[in-house]
């Protein structure tokens, strides 16, 4: 019998990355158990280590080994259970797939700093700038021209739902937190990411969780 | 016939994602052209756009489509030519692997502003702080790990050269224009990387480069 893998992430409402990975697993209907480690609490200061050698979450462990960074815990079930269809078939389209995906990984810094993922507060207008603006209009174009070219007339970004998505998903939440309004094919896949199962459940969730992390909310809570 | 595949690329003395998919692909044995854009210069403002949808390199385009960052590039031709062995077999390593690389791809940010790739330079001590120190140690917990673990009793961190090698080139070079000593395995991992002749090659280009880039040097430089 396989061993269930167990998901550390942290709290619903602001760990991003955590958000990535089980978002991409639970979609894609890889079982795995869930455990959630406050941020910052003395839980987190007394297991971060112990649970992800990067000391950050999310980390998988299924029974042999430690996997961290949410893209990779999503590329290794794409690896090895390829009828979860994480990624795009076809070698060229998945190619697309895997760029914008590592342009989300890496980038966007002025969005991220600024505009943190905050599930429970409306924010209207707050975190905006010059750098911040140029980002959303790239974020903007990665998503029209993905839903254009390869989409195949679907309300992913690659036809199917894939990691590109799950890469994609804290900026939607942020962009409704922070109330930014994208054009009509941008608007409409904010709406697919926000209206799937999976994320009215993580923002249930959220909504349930601790206001208070770590003697103190996060920064813009 | 194939098209051959060009890549475009940055100056060598200071472009640390092109050093990335250009090694790892000359190292693999993978056939492409080679374009370099000098950064911020007028070629570049003029050529970035149409070279690249992020507006940044490296970029690839192998006559049907453009692939972007670096660690995508390398992943396509993990997928399309597996005689490569861009990643270890192993579908357990390869997830490890694929963490540390992914680990660098995002992380790391002190020592990435405060210690810039600059291989013409010898700057001794130059930025270093508390938490560059602890983004060295984390580093070289990296190296130790993957070398004792899964190295194979070889030069690399997997045993045989990886994208997770390639990934790891850049701060190589930074350990060693700021002349930051490791631990005996660390530093050995060093002089495998230093002493691989495509590297020896790169850093020879570097050398013959234009000093000056885009109307005053690059900071640091």
């Amino acid at each position: 019998m396989e061993t269930r893998p167990i998901l550390y992430i942290g709290n619903k409402n602001y760990s991003s990355w955590s958000l990535r990975a089980w978002l991409g697993l639970r979609v894609a209907g890889i079982d795995f158990e869930e455990k959630l480690i406050p941020l910052y609490s003395e839980e987190w200061h007394a297991k971060a280590e112990v649970v992800s050698p990067s000391k950050k979450v999310p980390a998988l462990f299924d029974g042999r080994k430690t996997i961290w960074e949410a893209l990779s815990i999503l590329e290794y079930f794409a690896d090895s259970r390829p009828d979860a269809m994480l990624w795009p078939l076809d070698l060229d389209v998945r190619a697309i797939a895997r760029s914008v995906s590592l342009e989300m990984h890496g980038g966007f810094g002025a969005i991220r700093s600024n505009m943190p993922m905050n599930l429970r507060k409306t924010l209207p207008g707050r975190g905006r700038s010059e750098i911040v603006e140029k980002e959303i209009a790239r974020i903007c174009e990665i998503f029209k021209t993905c839903r254009t070219q390869f989409g195949q007339g679907g309300d992913f970004l690659f036809g199917h739902f894939s990691i590109a998505d799950a890469m994609f998903a804290p900026v939607v939440t942020r962009f409704k937190t922070y109330d930014v309004s994208l054009d009509p094919i941008g608007n409409a896949y904010m709406e697919t990411i926000l209206g799937l199962p999976e994320m009215v459940e993580w923002y249930r969730d959220a909504m349930a969780e601790e206001w208070v992390v770590a003697g103190g909310e996060l920064p813009d809570a």
